[in-house]
Order: structure tokens, then C-alpha cells, then sequence
């Protein structure tokens, strides 16, 4: 089980088809085998051995999709970083896996300047961008052309394939480390929830230094897709490429939804062929959902849920639980099924299997899951036990086998000895006409412990005041639920993958608190 | 990656659902999931342990499957065996794989009376049938209801999983042995491209002793559908099963689909919840191909192409290629496209790969590959080379990727000169009215090097001579190619998994000789 054994056999069965398009560039299946062959030749002059980390530090281009594979194929575990860390959270990650060759575009220079004095040494970095090396940058166009082709190392199985930092969410970042068997497993599984046509326009909005991203480009490689590319997410651009390239096939998360419906462009917008929506990497509204079915109608969805610690998806809700007859009974609020490489149970605090309708700890277990945190025993030793990933997130399964994310464990509010699931209260504020977004969170209360409290983003020109948030909750859900305080922002943090950040909002709260500070 | 995730994936997803149906008796995933437990426990007081081989030699019966998953549950190597060995191929394949526990049913009584004196001992029979246990047996019934529930052992990845003995067409019958990792991966990238709804009703019409058939369980288990059990292929019962229980996925070899459309029920027969047939095995003439289209409207066909020596399924011929569309592009010939997990390359007589459109021998490569030939070392490398499986038969790849069976190399007819390939033959004396089957193949011709030569089968009440064959071929393919004798039998020569045994046939013409005998 290599991941570059889609490459191999998209070269042979369709060595003609358009393989990528970025810009005005496009190759063929042909070409990118040649171009990663001698990418992979030109690292190994590098001295990039089998099991040396190869840092990636890009936007969403073909070039980055060379550098993914040309590290499998010279048998280098990649290291994809996100573009949105800060120079001192670059300088940790590149040390703490000790990556000793880093390949950057144009995305990543303003970073690697600012970063420079914290980037441990020796590091070669090499420019693949669009023009002339930046001093300090091998030439990343010149490096193959005078390289020559490198035999497939063919690495796979249980050999590690990708390293991913990621926590940034919770405490320090940790280097996750995913097998090659692990993710050509959660690739195939996926491709047969999602339901996916071969050799379809595929469009990489979700930025590919992301397990979700990735995960997208490892399907549509499976499937020997047309793969364009989206270097940065804008909801006009999104569009553009859609009716343009004619896409089949597109993933997002949620906010970039939302902001892709709110689009001005979005009306006028010529969507007719696409077929197959996936969505993920954190909670739906029912709002969004119900607004993305109505007003894209004959597009298919899928959601997707799981972690990078799983390689990605782990269950995937199907389209048939977002008509209107899935909807009905309810099944559009389920996170989905578990793909046919994931097992899902649910634990108690002692570990022990609740049965079916109970709310506990959602742990997964398969080949995707992770083998572990990079050189972290004790941490990798907390996450795992016999197979078993906790994930943190509270959920139940229900007599279909559907999966119910009540919400993270620790984004629980326990308010007055009663248990409140913010996603609950997420929806029912965003249910409100006017709201763009909202987080809802506990915050320090003398009398309550935990207070409800939310944060929202308005849609341009909207006026709500948090009188108006509290009475229209009111109704909706229990008055223990209900904020008891709100507050209004113009925008919200998020991280690179477009996860909202909710510990950024809630942290000042609890300064100096024990609790929730993570 | 273990065969036994499904199973514990359907007990937690799905315990009410209905797991098997054998006749009158149904249970349900979780009733089956502790069946299983508990004739694992049996088996291990036994004696059988991790790595042990476990005979079984039943039809198609629940408690065949339960066995399936018990010896995987403790850890053993499976061998099915072929209900139609001789009895010295029987004594042959048990003492070959020193096998010591063999579970068997009321099927496998006359041939293992008959094997008896051949039967290497020490062996442990265990008995699975619905009487009560013969001289000679265990209990198979009484043993897990005095045996405790053994914890799953959990044997996956690159552990041996099945032992299937194959070869039956060729020589002296070999193990094939088959890992844990490339069935897994065999079943993930079928249901992918069978595009299988999970959950349905599926029927067990191929016998699952052999690979075909076993795939079909995997996909079945990891779709928790409930299974359909037809212990002993009749047409009759097939279109029964399928109107009474609403069958919506089955699978058949090409002879079964055959006798399905010629039974005189076939017209009255109510097939409207069939949405799924799968075929293989052996090549399928184009007249048979259009007649089930045409008489089985509604109904979506994959055509699967593999060996034992590949998990099964290497190939599939997706239904967009049977459509009328299609068909007009001759699509329906073809073998079909590579699954997910499998490459395709054609090579020459000397290993190097041939271009697009160019017929060589065929080769396979991927996880689903063998691990070796059972105790073979040397037949081993003769098959792999590179992770590449030497298959035998000459086909071409086109530019849509898909991979076209010219025929088995050595079913080649070798005529004055000239190749004739038996399968382009077969499909011309195949579309004259009136005949059922038909095997070609070339016999010793002193002016000739081989002669043409047909053996037929007719329709009941039809009435085709040698010269109406010749005639009817003579406007359809070259004179070379057109079958110079031709022989009428009342029926054709068979093996276990439904496969015309050509060799059988043609091995008489060269006895004595030194080639074809094989």
C-alpha cells in the first residue's frame, strides 16, 4: 500500500488526462509522473533519505501537489506545514521534527523572512514559486531539471508517510504521524461513502498543508481526477473556477460555505455542473445546511467527520440524510456513519462501552488512525489504548449507526450542576436572521460557575443586540441554556483549516483559572 | 487492518439488523458477532491457534460464514476447501497445508466418506450440519455452548488471512496464501467501484469456498448487509430467493446467468428489488451480455475480472459500460478499469511494457496481490517479480484505461502461422441461434502446427450441425480463424467455482505431446 501508486497507475491508464491546472498551467498524468520522478531525484542530490523529513511550506498549487508525492516517491515522510503559523511556531515545528529541506512558494516568503532567526540550522530551503529564488532559496525549477529520474522508493504499509503538527487548538503543537497503509485505507473508504465518479473536475479549496485537504487531494488522485487549484480561498474565486473549469467536485468547511452563499456573485453564478459537495473539519449549523440544500438543489452533500490523529475522515454523512426526507427525521444533524475503515464506540469516564442513545466519549479505532505523537510516548500512550483513539468530542450513536456529536468535551459548559452542549446553543442563535456566526462558550460565574456566554459575527448591515439574541432563544431552548451574556465581534479567529478558534475567545476569561484555559 | 473489524463495526452500528438468512433460520449481527466469539473459544480448546490453518468445507450456509470469521477471530489462517475435490485432492490439500481442524457440513459427508483412507491424520472433524454429528465428528453445535467467548486475536495487516488452493485448470494444485491487508484492501476499492449500497439484502450465490465468493462475503460484512445464503447453486431457487426476500445485490459466474435467463420460471419470475448484479470469473460472450441487458432492465451489471492469486477482484467493468451508450463504443467488451487498488500493465514475452493498444501478457500489481505460493518458494518467484503478478493471460490496455482479454496465453491457438485467440472464436460460434455453449481451442493438425477446433453445447430442441457452425462463422471472422471440426456434447466439463475446465476438453487431443496438456 504505497500512496504513489495512484500516480503510477494514473500514468499508465490515463498518461493524456489533464492531471492538474493552476493558473493558466495545466499537465497532463504524463507530465506530473515525469515532473515527480525528477523533483524526487533532485531531493535525494539533496540528501533527503527514506524517512527524512521533507518540510512543505505552500499555498494550493500543482507545485505543492509535486513536492506531496515527490517526497512519498523518494521515501521521505512529508511534513506539510501550515502557512498560517507564526515564525516562532515555524521555527518549533521544523526543529522538533528535525526537517533539514524545505520547499516554499511564494505563500510562504513572508513567513520564512519573519521567521529566519528562529529556523533551526542546517536547513535547505527551496523555492518553488513562480519567480526568480529569493536569496537563501535553492532554485526549485532548476534543482530536477539537472537531476535524473529516482526509482519509486516505494515506501508504504505501516511506514510513516506524512507528519502534521497540529493542537494549535489545545497547548503545544504536536507532530501527528500517519502511515502510508493508514491513509490508502481512509482514501479508499472515503471514495466509497462520497460516492465519488472517476476522473471527474475536482476543485482543492481546503488548504492542502491540512489533513481534509489532503485527504482530498489522495481521493482524487485514487480517482485520477482533473485536480485545480484554489492557491488561497476566496468565495469569488471559488465561483469563477467552478463555472470556468466546470467543476464536478469541490470540498469545504463550513465558514468558507457560508461566506460562498453570502457571495454577492453567488446568485448570478453558473453552478450546473456540480455534482458533489463535501463538507467538514467542524460543526454545521442547521441553518447553513438548510440554506446550502435550498438554494444549491441537485448538488450532492456529504459531510465529513474526523481528525488528523485518524488520518482524516472517519465518518461521513451520506446525501441521502440531507433531503428533505432525510431531514424529516432528523439525520442531517448527525455527523454521519463510520466509513467502512472506522470503527466508532462510545465510553464512559471509565472507558467502559455505553450502549446505543447514550452520551459519552466518542473513540475511533482503524488503519487510519495515527501511529502515534512524533516522539511523544506518554502523550501517544493518553490518546491511544488498543487501538482506540480518543477524540475529546462527546457523542452518542443512534439505532441507525449514526454518529451525534454533542460537542468537544471541554467546550461543555456546566452551568448550575446542568450540562449545556454550546452547539445547541450555537444553532439556536444561528437561527436568527442576521447572524453570521456565533461561538458559545462558559465563562467564570461567582454564582453559576459557568455562565453561558456567546460571541457573533452580524451579517453586514444587520442590527441585533443581545436582548434581541436572548429572546429569540428563549423559546427555542431550555432557559438554562440560554446566554446569559453576549458579545459582538467583526470577525472571529480561525486557524489556517479555517477551524474557528474557540480557545482564543474563551482563554481571556479564565486567565488565571484553573479551568478551561486550554 | 482485520478481516473482523466488520463484524465488530456491525454488532456496534447495527445489532438488530438481520446478518444472515440460510433457509428458515435468520439472526442478527449481534447474535451472529457472538456465535462467532464463542465457536472462536471451541476452536481454540481444539487446539487451533494463531496461525494454524482451519479447514472448512461447506456450501453456503450461515455456519459457514461463522466459521469464516472464527478462524479469523483466533487468529487462524482460513482454508475453504472446494466441495468438488476429488478425494485425493482432498487428502492431497490437507496434508499440503498440514491442516488438523477441518468444520464441515452435511454437503461435504459423500466426499469426506469417500476421502477417508486418504485423509492424513491426526486431523479433527467437526461437524456443521443440520443432523445430528456423524461417527467420526464433533459436535460443531455442542462444542461453543461448553466453550467460553474468546477475545478477538486481532491478527490484520500482513498476517496470512486465507489459504485458498488453486491451480485445479493447470497441474498440481497450489496454496495461494492471501493477507489480511490485501483482502481488506481488495473489498474496500470493490465496493467502490460495484458503487454497493450498505445495509441491503445480498445474495450468496457463488460458492463461497472459492474467491469469488469469499469477496462477496467481505463486501457483504463490510456493507453489514444481510446475507441471502443459496447453499447449492439451482436457477430455480435463485429467482425464488430473489422474489421472496427482495434481493438487491447477487453475484454469478457467466454458466449460472445463463441457466438463470434459459429457466422456464425466468419470465414470471418477479425480480423488481434487484439493483446490482455482479459477474465474473470467466469471459462472458456478447450474446449472453446483450440478452441480460436486455431481459434484466433496471438492473445496473459489473463485470469483476481477478484470480485467486490478486484477493479476487482486480479489475471492474463498471455499468456506464453495458449501457446502449457503451456499448455503441464497444466498452462492454472490455475486461474493465483496474480497481482503486490494483495496477494493470501489459508486458512482452521478454517483461517490457508494451505501449497503449498492444496485446501482451498481463500483469498486476498491489495490496492485494498474493504473499506467495503456500510453501513455494521457487513457484513464488516465478509468479512475482517486483510486486508484479505474471497473470497468464494476453489482453491490451486502451486509452481509456480500460484492459481488454485477448485470452489466456495459453489458450491460444497457434494455426499455420497465424494467432487465433479462442475467445473471439467462441463469440462467433456463440451467436448462432440455438447453441448454449461453446469452448474453442486448438488440437495437433499435421498441415496446421493446431486446428480450430469447437466443442458445443446445444439449447434443448435445437438443431445446429458441423456445417451450420462453419457457415455461420465463415461471414463473421477470418477463414483462419474459423473452427475447422466442431464437436456437440450434452454438457461441458465444470469446475467447483462454475468455470468451463477447457483442459479438460482439449487435454485427450494431446496426450503424448508435449504441448497443451496443461
Amino acid at each position: 500500500m504505497q500512496l504513489t501508486q495512484s500516480l503510477h497507475k494514473a500514468r499508465r491508464e490515463h498518461p493524456d488526462r489533464t492531471a492538474t491546472i493552476c493558473g493558466a498551467r495545466r499537465q497532463t498524468y504524463a507530465e506530473l509522473f515525469a515532473r515527480v520522478q525528477r523533483l524526487a531525484g533532485a531531493l535525494r542530490r539533496l540528501g533527503v533519505q527514506p524517512g527524512d523529513r521533507l518540510g512543505v511550506l505552500c499555498g494550493n498549487t500543482d507545485r505543492c501537489l509535486e513536492a506531496f508525492y515527490a517526497a512519498w516517491w523518494a521515501g521521505a515522510i512529508l511534513h506539510p506545514i501550515n502557512l498560517r503559523l507564526s515564525p516562532e511556531e515555524l521555527g518549533f515545528v521544523l526543529e522538533d521534527s528535525d526537517t533539514r529541506v524545505l520547499l516554499a512558494d511564494d505563500a510562504a516568503l513572508p513567513l520564512m523572512a519573519a521567521a529566519r532567526a528562529r529556523i533551526p540550522q542546517p536547513l535547505t530551503a527551496v523555492y518553488l514559486g513562480e519567480e526568480r529564488a529569493p536569496a537563501g532559496f535553492l532554485d526549485g525549477h532548476a534543482l530536477p531539471q539537472a537531476a535524473s529520474a529516482l526509482p519509486d522508493a516505494r515506501a508504504g504499509g505501516e511506514q510513516p508517510a506524512v507528519l502534521f503538527y497540529t493542537g494549535g487548538t489545545t497547548g503545544r503543537a504536536k507532530g501527528v504521524v500517519l502511515t502510508h497503509a493508514g491513509l490508502y485505507a481512509s482514501t479508499l473508504a472515503s471514495v466509497c461513502v462520497a460516492g465519488r465518479a472517476p476522473g471527474v473536475v475536482c476543485l482543492h479549496a481546503l488548504p492542502m498543508f491540512h489533513v481534509g485537504g489532503m485527504a482530498v487531494v489522495l481521493q482524487a488522485m485514487a480517482c485520477a481526477d482533473t485536480q485545480l487549484m484554489l492557491p488561497v480561498f476566496h468565495p469569488d474565486a471559488f465561483l469563477d473556477l467552478i463555472a470556468h473549469e466546470r467543476v464536478v467536485e469541490a470540498a469545504l468547511v463550513p465558514t468558507m460555505l457560508r461566506r460562498v452563499l453570502d457571495a454577492p456573485a453567488f446568485g448570478a453564478s453558473d453552478l450546473s455542473s456540480l455534482q458533489r459537495l463535501f463538507y467538514g473539519a467542524s460543526p454545521i449549523d442547521g441553518t447553513l445546511l438548510a440554506q446550502t440544500v435550498e438554494r444549491m438543489p441537485g448538488v450532492e452533500l456529504t459531510q465529513f467527520y474526523g481528525m488528523t490523529e485518524t488520518s482524516g475522515i472517519a465518518v461521513a454523512l451520506p446525501h441521502r440524510c440531507h433531503t428533505a426526507q432525510g431531514r424529516a427525521q432528523g439525520f442531517h444533524l448527525a455527523a454521519g456513519l463510520a466509513t467502512p475503515c472506522c470503527e466508532v464506540r462510545i465510553v464512559d469516564a471509565d472507558g467502559d462501552e455505553l450502549p446505543t442513545g447514550r452520551i459519552g466519549e466518542i473513540e475511533l479505532r482503524g488503519p487510519g488512525v495515527m501511529q502515534g505523537y512524533w516522539r511523544q510516548p506518554e502523550l501517544t500512550a493518553q490518546a491511544l489504548h488498543d487501538g482506540w483513539m480518543r477524540t475529546g468530542d462527546a457523542g452518542r450513536l443512534d439505532a441507525h449507526g449514526l454518529l451525534y456529536i454533542v460537542d468537544r468535551l471541554k467546550d461543555m459548559i456546566v452551568t448550575g450542576g446542568e450540562n449545556v452542549y454550546s452547539v445547541e446553543v450555537e444553532a439556536a442563535v444561528l437561527s436568527l436572521p442576521g447572524v453570521a456566526q456565533c461561538a458559545v462558550f462558559g465563562v467564570p460565574d461567582a454564582q453559576w460557575g459557568e455562565r453561558v456566554h456567546a460571541v457573533l459575527v452580524l451579517q453586514a448591515g444587520a442590527q441585533v443586540d443581545e436582548a434581541a439574541v436572548i429572546a429569540h432563544c428563549r423559546p427555542r431552548i431550555a432557559g438554562y441554556k440560554c446566554p446569559r451574556s453576549v458579545e459582538f465581534r467583526s470577525e472571529m479567529p480561525v486557524s489556517g483549516a479555517g477551524k474557528l478558534l474557540k480557545y482564543r475567545l474563551r482563554a481571556p476569561y479564565w486567565e488565571g483559572q484553573a479551568r478551561r484555559v486550554g
